[in-house]
């Protein structure tokens, strides 16, 4: 008897991760998969964007966290639908899990879909979840030497978010460094300069969200 | 025939890192597992820790990181041996990773072996590299909710640097709610309030590393 054998976990993931999309497109809803270190500023991006976005458009939110729905309940306070995902230990997302969480939406009534992956620069890159674009947040405390080791999240994410500028005269890093080696990684990345705290730069960041959804409809 | 399973890798791991920890007993070198998310400032205390103790104290380093060898060419630079470990890919150092690194040292000389590892609050607490003690940093910029999401590596870390608190007037972040939480989950945890770039509060970190080697020897 021949023992069948998964070659490849990642194959098996996108597969899922392709059906997910399938039925994101059957429900025109466009799907983000925001990443970062702990502590970056996801849910913060969030609470604010919510509250600049929501009376315009029907945001859903899922939430991916080792353990707790601390972060779910922060959402859910700024008055849109967010479901936590506790993976139990696992250091990402996968295209498995959204599916299960997907089914707590009615995914008619949605435009976008934000999936905050669990705070980590490497393995959430790996994994697809079935969206239509990745992106991610740099905070300035973490340092512009990012890019440069932790390249795979750098060179899949079509927009960087980097947040915490309002530290920028208290802590040692070059955001036009940043900027270039991000470029290098991800050719024609969207940059945003902002602080979540302050609301400074975010501006330009909602628009753009914006504008991804009306250009899909 | 049948096939054979490891039927746990973690076990795997394990057993190798026993291999590991009893190859340090014989030289009688004390390591230390440091881990963080990217920027929490392993490397900026490494380097602060070498400068202050490597007259006294004989000192190796292991760096581990996806790719690059950034981190060890800063080490370099402070007159320590200092390997780096290239994962390509791998969020985590692993027992098998360390036994090769070690090999470039040579043991009979060193009283202090560090091993940081890649940037991550989640997977490298799961794998044990033959360690006398697992230890963290946390920097106040990634917030204090840290402790009650990402619970497994402040359970396992025997310290607790809490690092950058030049910025804590500038950030939201209860130095008070992490000292709670982490020595709920870690009790008897030694913390550390520090700023790297200050030099605030380290004195009392050299201290303890300098005494838990003299109390080994």
């Amino acid at each position: 008897m021949k023992v069948p054998v998964v070659r490849n976990i990642l194959e098996a993931n996108d597969r899922i991760a392709e059906q997910n999309r399938e039925m994101f497109d059957q429900h025109n809803i466009f799907v983000l998969n925001l990443m970062s270190s702990p502590g970056a500023g996801k849910t913060s991006l969030l609470e604010r964007t919510i509250e600049h976005l929501k009376d315009r458009i029907n945001i859903g939110i899922i939430e991916g966290d080792i353990q707790s729905s601390y972060d779910a309940e922060r959402i859910a306070q700024k008055g849109v639908e967010a479901v936590q995902i506790n993976t139990g230990g696992a250091c990402h997302l996968d295209g498995n899990m959204i599916r299960e969480a997907v089914s707590q939406f009615d995914l008619d009534k949605l435009n976008l879909l934000v999936v905050e992956n669990v705070g980590n620069l490497v393995c959430p890159a790996e994994f697809n979840v079935g969206e239509d674009m990745k992106i991610m947040i740099l905070s300035v405390p973490e340092g512009d030497d990012k890019p440069l080791k932790y390249p795979l999240m750098f060179s899949l994410s079509k927009a960087l978010i980097i947040n915490k500028i309002d530290l920028l005269p208290y802590v040692d890093c070059s955001v036009e460094k940043i900027r270039d080696e991000a470029s290098k990684l991800s050719p024609g990345v969207e940059i945003f300069e902002v602080s979540c705290r302050t609301g400074e730069g975010l501006e330009a960041w909602y628009e753009w969200v914006e504008k991804l959804i009306k250009d899909r409809r």
